[in-house]
């Protein structure tokens, strides 16, 4: 953790973040990348199928990026950004009573779990509510479980889910999964996964841990199971991006949150650059963020060395 | 080599059209993928450094994306298009009397080394002359060579080159490099290796054999060297876009020749995207050619399946 101004301060340790890490280095900026865990979503999603190059898991893809980062000499900072602000030489982050400074800024600080905002969510989490599959399935070895949402990120959890439980629900509000159509036909071929369409979760019950989840029908019929005895609830609805930390840098955002920028990485802010699951870019997949970082990590040097 | 119609035609088999199919395998589209050589430019590049996520040869990478793509379904065609043209199913390819067609068509035919145009260069290519450093380094083990060229593809080879041959010289017609600093930095550390700047070469000399390269000042003074002694010379001075075989779909392209192409890889023509070093992207890199792939095969997917 060293405190200092740098060429480059990063924010984000998601792939995004030290992709742009790998290539600044390599253009001989002093960088420093700041995060909370190393991968950011990428590492715990389990096994990684569709990252060109990588067969394996994306906590391991995760450490080779790290393991390339340092490499190119990137001052890894782990711990969450309080303040984040503009300064006489660029920016100005405060990590605790650590201030780290950056001429250019890249925030790569992706998006955090959509909440269901239903009665019994926030006081079991962490007590049979999970937003993460990958990461707390194995605590559901042989149990029943529900999985709610119909997206790619519902259905993939359903089948990593599957080879755990004994069953898998999915409730999803309407009469359709809307997943990539190879998970579509992975949930079709497991014969412990049940979906039930056109239901919505109206309430967590239990009191030390998940007993059960309350569901209605979003379409105002009645469903053949309203109750279902589960052990755990996993929350797949999508995400939101971890942009308040932005507020006083005043960067456009899209009607969503999302940090609005050009195709090389330039925000409203001249200075600062935005790649992944944060920014709005078409694709939120692990390569694309990648990528975006590496954009992004070229467009600082551009305005760092040659001021354009 | 399975002709026939297909969802997806992809052209090119390099980091970019191997991306698109592994992406397209994924999204369940039936999908051939036709080009000369497995990994295109990236396959060549010897060890490659700044691809986020691989450490080995740029070979290895290649042949881990094929993998991938055969798992997904996709069916490979190692062949040169000899013409290709709208049809009633799409699009067609004709690999020598092989017909192939695609409802889709993602192009990422990457681009094509640009030559000298100086006496000699042709007569003596594969005999001395070389556009790829990292493919024919080994011939010249012990030996003297030169390479033209200051961009990074020069700086590169020349490093590489440093490390097998007894002697390196660098022709550069300019007065400074303009190399990535990293690659800069590590020629001036290596004592093996003169740059000779200002200088063109006017004539590669040699019979069966290149036994010397003639320069010339491009500033008009006069060179402490206008003749050097070489075995090899490596043209480095950068490459155009393979998109001839595009002029029958009337693809819209920019002053370089380079397919224009949305953030998404959509070209001006309905049903056909581009990808990877023969597009107009702002960075040519493996993996920002990789992402792009994978773009435009989400976009050949909108095209297919939601009529987008």
């Amino acid at each position: 953790m060293v405190e200092g101004i740098y060429d480059l301060m990063i924010l984000g340790t998601g792939p995004a973040g030290m992709a742009a890490a790998i290539y600044a280095g390599r253009y001989g900026l002093k960088t420093v990348i700041i995060g909370k865990l190393i991968g950011g979503a990428t590492s715990y999603s389990g096994p990684i199928e569709n990252y060109p190059g990588h067969i394996g898991s994306g906590v391991d893809l995760m450490k080779t990026f790290e393991k390339q980062a340092k490499e190119f000499g990137a001052v890894f900072v782990i711990g969450n950004v309080d303040k984040l602000a503009k300064a006489k030489s660029g920016f100005v982050a405060m990590v605790g009573d650590k201030k780290y400074e950056g001429k250019a800024l890249i925030t790569s600080l992706g998006s955090e779990h959509r909440k269901l905002g239903i009665p019994g969510e926030e006081k079991l989490s962490g007590k049979g509510v999970s937003y993460c599959a990958t990461c707390d399935g194995n605590f559901f070895k042989g149990k029943t479980v529900a999985v709610i949402g119909g997206a790619d990120a519902a259905a993939k959890s359903a089948i990593y889910l599957s080879d755990i439980c004994k069953k898998v629900y999915i409730s999803y509000r309407k009469g359709k999964m809307r997943a990539e159509p190879i998970n579509l036909q992975n949930i079709l071929s497991k014969k412990n996964i049940e979906i039930i369409y056109n239901s919505k979760p109206v309430e967590i019950i239990g009191d030390s841990k998940v007993n059960s989840l309350k569901l209605e029908s979003s379409i105002g019929e009645k469903l053949t199971k309203d109750t279902l005895a589960v052990d755990g609830v996993f929350i797949e609805i999508g995400s939101t991006p971890s942009t308040e930390i932005f507020q006083e840098l005043n960067l456009k955002t899209d009607e969503g949150g999302y940090i609005i920028i050009d195709r090389v990485g330039r925000t409203s802010v001249k200075g600062v650059y935005a790649a992944g699951d944060g920014a709005a870019n078409p694709f939120k997949q692990t390569i694309t963020a990648t990528a975006d970082g590496v954009l992004a990590a070229k467009a600082a040097y551009d305005f760092l060395k040659l001021g354009k």
